[in-house]
């Protein structure tokens, strides 16, 4: 389905996701010598920044933390998720539900899906009646679709990318989030594959502003329309400096050469 | 349960569904060589063609392509399936609910089951309450009949395929999708297990015109109600030329030779 | 619970069903030799001989062939099963909804378990909400009642029928049928378990008319309410003949002398 | 929950139940050498001797034969079993519903549990809304409180006991039935352990009337609140002279050696 | 969420719950030495000693006893647990619903997860419907959150305990009770991580009176919201004692050395 421009999620036709369960997905250490971030506070101010245009949080940052940005922040309702002490292959819970979700004010639901994992029948088969639930409740769907298992060589390579996007589409994602698939010629294949589904680039761990800046520039030349960033982020000591950086390059097309 | 002749998948009492779920099942590169294909709207305007009587496909692509078509395609909601990432025995899990496929205007609804794998009982125990599902929306159900698991020595064999067929008959399928078992004769075996439920051959990966259309005119003197037919259509360099030639094979009753 | 006398499956206070449920759990090779009967018209016509008070059949079966037949025939809902491509333990899926079985018009319905298997368990837990479902549509419930799993050594024996047996009365089988336990001596202690529940003979596999009439005379005179009987009528060369005898054996008191 | 002196299981503060689900949980070899009681009409008959304050029977026999003892009987509806062909761990599955059994005219409901085995998670989980339906129809619930598993080196000792009386406690049960744990001392610490719910003596498997009433003796000393017997009763030559000998000791304060 | 200063649970700000599910979770071996603790009675009138801000006890214990103090205590309807007799990995099986622990009167629920067992995925989709059901009622909901599992090296290193409180928060818990992580300033940690979400500090096996309120203060230094205690104070020869003491530690701001 493709998302209107007047959407809220939408600026000048790209989006920014500010992601932010990492707490649930990797833990406090994630935090380290970025203390003060432990404090949802810190990162529910950096969606206040023009550049974001949604922030992924779950359930408890949002009924904790959300009423006191819900005039300055567009939710992203991630549903589902699970801890990183867990040993299986990937999966993601559902520890959300679409309806609560609606009522704390969200403007979107994401959800992560793992195709190829032993157990995608049952992820796949979750992903169904959330997304039916959201279209009940007009919210878009981005899914999170992040090819595993035993017939993944390489999660990362440009026909993994490319179904992983195609798989957004085919179950009904308004956005499909995917990994960089180590080139833009492979990126504008999944964007390719995605047809009329938003391909948002996940942002990935800490680099360089120049690298990421540059990864952005080439992936919106690929055709993406837009990513979900975190690390990037809420883990530099200046986050406010890469958003206004990011706001140039997505949204006005500025170049990583024109903003460094 | 027999599907009237003036159901709109019917013309002259066959059927041609144009098949699209390889997104999904299979993946991009699939789509290799004929890369304009990745673009849904490319195959939803094959459908509008004629020979076309019904285009399967599964929820996202519906949302997405379909509003643009729905005066000139009748939709086959195609309601479960899985990726090929998938490592486990064949299985097809529900992305889509019997509702909402018919809230998006579709004219039947499909689903896959394994007979024979490990999970045959949960493929059955699914399968039954969308069959009587599809009955309240008054939806032709079809079933893609693929026996797999310890027991198949040979998935295309003639008592294979009998079975498979019958399988449709007995759990409430008004088409039954099968492969071609190998012979007219055991064809003409698997219509006959069928009783009044359609058999559909399953087209299968791409041959040539002759071999082709060659198959479909022994398998329609076999009995059965039509194909449903995917990647020998839209993985041809010109697909309307190949429905130009079913269309008059199966719907006008010209023989292979005649077309070619 | 005691079926009444004027219950439609019940004529002199014996009942004939007629099964027909071979084309899901064994397949079309079960008709070869008989391939007339693939096409269920020709076992429904069978079904409104006098001597039939049921014919169990499927789903499908029945949403395609019942309505020509409503008129002279009473239907035995047959609710689960599966095909004999499957691999694992005994087991039947359920796939077809007592409501559902009531609006087609069944006068009783029918379901297997398969005590001492893995899935008992599962299988008990499936079969108390259908049972219940049933007596709220006042429809009779017959219970195919057949032990297997790694305690069955014999699964034929008098212990394991009379267990049988019982366990169609304890769970709230109107019916029960079960295999012949080797003698008559067994089966009467099987009706004395099973109390007030009818005690259905199952009819097997094909054997000649005098084996099987005075099994089915030894079995009457041991206290068995009727019999089930599929092959032993559908795949006889004169069906109506077979019929013709039981009629005179099961409800008019003939031995099978008489008859032969 | 603190059953009240006028509930009608209760009789001067104690309770009797006779027992009689031997028929699907062990089946009718049970029975051998009392064929007659195979009918369950001769067990209905003794549950209307004042001794028995309530007969616990599964959905079938109470469905066929309560209708004619209702007048007479209390009904403690057995709502889960198993037969003993399942070589798994102990388990009890559901094959009654709360709601049906308080139609049928239960005047209290029961479940097993087996606290430790592998299962133990889904016993707890299915037992909950059972006892909360329970207590919507103001039905007393019993709990059957068995552990087993592999922790229990001995099923038996003074600690299993206990915590299965305590298990009964915790999780709901108005009354708790247990074996015998080896010493009235044992069993005076596991009804202490049960608080204010019940604690009922499994009268277990036929033993000589002195050994089995100076056995209930001993436990009325300990402090229970009566027993659970089956085949001390019914399995006996003369059935209601041990009911009328239970009578005097557990409603009537008589000893052992007082009725012998 | 924060839980406001005027719930019923806190007192000056801080909470002392005082827990009482080691009858099912540790069986009545646990109360050898205080027998006459075995008796809730007991345990629910030390609940009402002004210390207690909330007593923690299970379904069985709350209808039973709860009548009797429900004007003098605040109840936290544990609605999770298991026995310990199992040996399966740590999990919790729901028992009682959020609506009936409403209906008896529950001020606040509790549930346990176990971040990192093989049944996380479990744990946490049936945490989210039960957190969804208690904003339902507009009640706070605490979870018992302790990591296990394969991945556990030192289930109270400071990064599982600081991982455990986030999880609490993450998922909606108004507290979070944790384990000590073996200093106060890897508790402090576990507080900042948890964000606004209170942190309850688990009060563990019986220790000395100084040795258990130094724990204590050292924690209060840290951030917690209070504490959940349990052995600590019904295993205590003089349980009134010690609860004297808390109180002034815990709502009094005194040092353990005060009031040793």
């Amino acid at each position: 389905m493709h998302v209107s421009d007047d959407s809220p999620l939408v600026r000048n036709g790209k989006t920014i996701v500010l992601a932010h369960d990492h707490g649930l997905e990797h833990g406090p250490k994630q935090f380290d010598g970025v203390e003060a971030r432990l404090d949802p506070n810190a990162v529910f101010e950096m969606a206040t920044h023009d550049a974001v245009t949604a922030l992924a949080v779950g359930k408890g940052l949002t009924e904790t933390y959300y009423p006191s940005y819900d005039d300055e922040v567009n939710l992203l309702a991630k549903l589902n998720g699970g801890s990183d002490l867990w040993m299986g292959e990937p999966y993601a819970a559902q520890n959300w539900s679409v309806d609560y979700a609606a009522e704390l004010g969200a403007d979107a639901v994401g959800y992560t899906v793992y195709p190829g994992v032993n157990d995608e029948p049952r992820l796949f088969e979750d992903f169904g009646p959330v997304q039916e639930r959201a279209r009940d409740h007009d919210l878009p769907i981005a899914m999170w679709s992040y090819p595993r298992g035993q017939a993944i060589k390489e999660h990362r390579s440009r026909d993994a990318i490319a179904y992983a996007a195609r798989i957004g589409l085919e179950l009904g994602g308004d956005f499909v989030k995917v990994k960089y698939p180590r080139s833009p010629g492979a990126m504008a294949h999944a964007v390719d594959a995605a047809g009329d589904t938003g391909v948002l680039l996940s942002g990935g761990s800490k680099t360089s502003d120049r690298e990421f800046l540059e990864l952005v520039e080439g992936c919106l030349d690929a055709g993406v329309s837009g990513l979900a960033v975190g690390r990037n982020v809420w883990q530099r000591e200046d986050p406010y400096d890469i958003l206004d950086k990011l706001e140039r390059v997505v949204f006005e097309g500025a170049s990583a050469d024109d903003v460094l």
